[in-house]
C-alpha cells in the first residue's frame, strides 16, 4: 500500500477544500456575518493539516486500484470531517454528528437536512451547503485531476472507483482532459441556469445556491418550504434542469461534438421514457389532490424530477398522495439517474444491464447449449461488468436491509425507517412519513444519524469504496 | 416443443389429482358430510379430462430444458385450477378466483388465506387444505417422478426446474430413486410428527393436519387462533418439525447414511446460525410483550421457526411487536429455509453465494488480475450457477417492486402491500398491518389477488418456471 501518495492527495483535498471555502467566506464579508470568522478558522486549520500532509512529496507516485478505492473512500471521509466545522464553530449546528450529518448530505448531493428552519441560517452558511452539493456532484478528486496531475498516468483508477455507474466511458484519451470537459460542461449548465433564474425575478444569492443544489441533484434549499413559494417559471426551469443534471455527461459532449446519434444513447432514451411514464401514471391517478389539471402536470412533472434525478427539491407534499403515486415515487428513487451524470440511485445503465441479463439468463434456460452475450447499444457489455453489476444489486440488498434493521432500533414506523435509508443510500433528501418532504433527519438518534451518514456515502460512492475499507483483504500486504 | 409430451404429462397430473382428492373425500365419508359430493364430482371432472388427455401417448417422449419448465409451471397452474374445484362446487368459497387464492395458497405451501373463519369450514375442505400443502411441499412432479416413468431418462430437466435452490443435487444416479428416497424421508418425518401430537392428546383430525401443514411449511391450521390455543408441549413440537422441514433432505439422507459430517453443510449450519442470532435478538426486544422469559422465548422461538420455515403458523401477533422485532422478521421472510427442503423464501444457499460473490468482487477490485473462484464447502460451485443466482436476485426484486406496485392500485397502506406480497412470494402466509397474523386476504380486489397468485406461483416455483411462460423467446420454434 502506497500510504505516503494516500496521505499526499488527502493533503490537497483539504488545501482544495479551504479554496472551496472561499465562496461562504466571501458571502459572509458580503452580508456582514459574524461566521465569517468560524469559515476563517477552517480556512486556516485546513490549509495547516492540508500542507503537512503535501509537504512531504512521495518518491513514489504510482496507484493501485485498491488505493484508487482507499483513496476515494477516505477523501469523502475527509472532505466531510472538515467540511463540518465551520457549522460547529460558529454554533449554528452546535453538535458535531448533527454537522456532520449535515455536511455529508451537502456533498454526497443527497440533501437530507437535520436544520428545522433553514431560514433561521446565515447566508453564509447556505452558500456553503448549496455548494458542498455542487463539489460532491460532479466528484471532487475528478475536480482536483483537473486541475493537479494526481500520479503519473494511474488517475484512471481513482476516476474508476468515484464516477457513478457500471463503467467509465473516457470522452478523449487522457483522464485529465475528459475530468476538464466534464467541468466545463458542468460550469456551461450551471451559468445557464442561473442566468435563467435571474430572468424569473429571483435575487442572485438564491438563483446561485437553486443552480448549486440543481446541478449537483443535491436539493438543499435557502427557504423553509423548499422551492414551493416559487413562482412557476422558477419551478419549471428547475424541473427541466434536474432533467438535464440527470443525463450522461457524456451526451452533452457528443451533442456538442455533433453526434447527435450517438448522444441519445439507450440509456438516455430508457431514462425519458421512465420519466414520461411516471408523469402520466402519478397525474391520473393524483388528479384529485390538485385544483387544475396544470397545477396537477406542473406539480407532478417536479415531484417526479425531483426523486428520479435524486434531487429532492419539493413543490407539493407529496406523502399525502395516493398510495400508487407514493410508491411509485419510492421506486423512482431507487431507479436514480444516468451514470455519468450527477445524479444518484441504482442508476438507469445498471437497469438496463439487469433487464438484459434476464432475458440472457431465459435464453440459456430455453437453449442450455447456445452462447449469447449481453449487448447495450449494439456493443458487448464485457463479462466483468455484467458481473460487477448483477453483484453491485447484491450488495446494494445487503447494505440496504441492514441499515433499515439498525434504524429501526429508534423504534420509529416501518415507513419512515424504509424511506430514510432509501432516501440517504439513493441520495434524494426526503422520504415518507417522518422524513416526508416537510419534515426533517433532526428527530433520530445520533446511532441511526451515524448509519444514515455512512448510507449516504456509501450511496455516492456506490458502496464498493466504502465496503472495501471494511473488507480484511484490502490491508493485508 | 413437444407439446404431446406436455399434454400427456398435464393429464398425468389431473389423474394424481383425482387420486389425491380421495383423502378429502373419505373424510368427508367419515364426518358425513355433504361436501363428499363436491369432491365426488371434482375427482369425475379431473379423472375425465385427465384420461383424455393421457390416451393418446407421444411418440416421441424426448423433453428439453425448454418443456421441462413449460410443465412445471403449467403443471401447477393446472393443480391448482382443478383443485379449487371442491369449494366452489360445495359454495364453501363461492367465488372462483377466491377458491383459486385459497388453492395456490395451499400447494404453493403460503398458508394466505381468505376464509375469516376456518372453524366452519367443513373437515374435508379442511383436509384438502391441509393436504394440498403436504402434496406442493415436495413437489408434485416429483412426487409423480417417484411412481411412473415419465420420460425416457430425460426428467431431469423438470426436477431441476421444480426443485427449489440454486442447484439440484442428486442423492444417487437416478432421478427415479432419488425421488423416491427424498419421499420416504418426507413420510417419515410426517409421521413422526403426527405420532408425536397425539401424545399431546390432539385428536387424529388435528394431528394429521398440523403434520401436512408443518411438512409443507405451508401453515393452513384448522382454528381461526392458528397454533394459539393448543398446549406449550404442541407448540414446542411443531417449532422443532418447522425447523426439521426447512433443511435440506439431502442432510437428512446423510444422517441415515452416516455421513454425519458431509450432514452438516456450510448452508444447514448458517441456517442455525441465523435462528439462534433471530431468537436472541427479538426475545431481548420484545421482552417486554410477554408475561415471563420462558413465555418470551417459546413464542419467539416459534414465530421464528415459523417465518423463517415460511410455514406461518401464529402463537402470538407478532403485528404488536417493537419495530426492530418486526423488521427482523420480515427479513427473515425473505431469507427463507435451506434449499431442498420444502421451505420457500431466497433460500440460505443463495445467500451464501451472495455472500461470496460480493467477498470475490473486493478481491478482484483489490487484486484486478488474479483469477478467484467462488466455492462452498470447499467445492468451487459452477460459474453457471453463480451467476443464475445473481441474475435470480434482479429477476425476483424486479417480479417483487412490480407487484407491490400492483397491489397498492387498491389504495391501502405501504407496508400492508409490501408485506401481502413478500408473505405471498416467499410462500409464508401472514404479512403486517392488514394482513398481520390475526387477520387474512378476504379485502383485496380482485385483481390484487390475481397478482399474490401469480406470486405464490412464482415464488413456489423459483420465478423462471412461471415468467418463461411470458419470454417470447420461448414460443418460437
Amino acid at each position: 500500500m502506497n500510504y505516503r501518495m494516500i496521505k499526499n492527495i488527502l493533503g490537497w483535498i483539504l488545501i482544495f477544500e479551504a479554496a472551496f471555502m472561499a465562496l461562504p467566506l466571501l458571502t459572509a464579508a458580503i452580508y456582514k456575518e459574524k461566521v465569517f470568522f468560524s469559515f476563517l478558522i477552517s480556512i486556516g486549520i485546513c490549509l495547516l493539516i492540508g500542507f503537512l500532509l503535501v509537504c512531504r512529496k512521495p518518491k513514489d507516485r504510482t496507484l493501485y486500484s485498491r488505493e484508487g478505492f482507499i483513496i476515494v473512500a477516505l477523501s469523502w471521509i475527509t472532505l466531510s470531517m472538515f467540511g463540518a466545522l465551520p457549522f460547529c464553530i460558529s454554533g449554528e449546528i452546535p453538535n458535531y454528528i448533527d454537522a456532520l450529518f449535515e455536511t455529508v448530505s451537502g456533498f454526497t448531493t443527497t440533501g437530507s437536512s437535520i436544520v428545522p428552519a433553514v431560514e433561521e441560517l446565515s447566508h453564509a452558511a447556505l452558500m456553503w451547503r448549496s455548494f458542498t452539493h455542487w463539489v460532491g456532484g460532479m466528484g471532487v478528486l475528478v475536480f482536483i485531476m483537473a486541475f493537479i496531475p494526481l500520479s503519473g498516468g494511474n488517475n484512471m483508477h481513482i476516476m474508476r472507483a468515484e464516477s457513478p455507474g457500471p463503467s467509465v466511458s473516457k470522452l478523449v484519451p487522457k483522464v485529465k482532459t475528459t475530468a476538464m470537459i466534464l467541468y466545463l460542461i458542468y460550469i456551461g449548465l450551471t451559468l445557464l441556469e442561473f442566468v435563467l433564474l435571474l430572468f424569473g425575478s429571483v435575487n442572485a444569492f438564491e438563483a446561485l445556491n437553486i443552480s448549486f443544489a440543481t446541478a449537483g441533484t443535491g436539493g438543499f434549499g435557502t427557504k423553509n418550504t423548499s422551492l414551493a413559494e416559487y413562482s412557476s417559471y422558477v419551478q419549471i426551469v428547475v424541473t427541466v434542469f434536474m432533467l438535464l443534471f440527470s443525463i450522461n455527461f457524456a451526451s452533452f459532449y457528443l451533442i456538442i461534438m455533433r453526434k447527435f446519434k450517438d448522444a441519445f444513447t439507450s440509456e438516455v432514451k430508457t431514462f425519458i421514457g421512465i420519466v414520461l411514464t411516471l408523469i402520466v401514471i402519478i397525474t391520473l391517478n393524483s388528479r384529485g389532490v390538485f385544483d387544475t389539471l396544470g397545477d396537477a402536470v406542473k406539480h407532478v412533472s417536479f415531484t417526479v424530477a425531483s426523486i428520479i434525478s435524486t434531487t429532492g427539491f419539493a413543490t407539493a407534499d407529496f406523502n399525502e398522495w395516493p398510495q400508487l403515486s407514493r410508491l411509485c415515487l419510492v421506486l423512482a428513487m431507487f431507479l436514480g439517474a444516468c451514470a455519468g451524470s450527477t445524479g444518484g440511485g441504482l442508476k438507469i445503465s445498471r437497469v438496463i444491464i439487469w433487464v438484459k441479463s434476464i432475458a440472457k439468463e431465459f435464453y440459456i434456460l430455453i437453449h442450455p447449449k447456445q452462447i449469447k452475450k449481453v449487448t447495450v447499444d449494439k456493443h458487448p457489455v464485457e463479462h466483468e461488468v455484467v458481473r460487477a453489476t448483477n453483484v453491485y444489486m447484491v450488495c446494494y440488498i445487503i447494505v440496504f436491509s441492514v441499515s433499515v434493521l439498525l434504524v429501526s432500533i429508534d423504534n420509529h414506523d416501518l415507513i419512515t425507517n424504509f424511506t430514510a435509508v432509501a432516501a440517504t443510500i439513493n441520495n434524494i433528501g426526503p422520504g415518507l412519513e417522518l422524513v416526508g418532504p416537510t419534515s426533517n433527519f433532526a428527530f433520530f438518534s445520533p446511532f441511526t444519524k451515524l448509519v444514515l451518514i455512512f448510507d449516504m456515502l456509501a450511496g455516492r460512492l456506490e458502496l464498493f469504496p466504502m465496503l472495501v475499507l471494511f473488507f480484511p483483504g484490502t490491508w493485508k500486504k
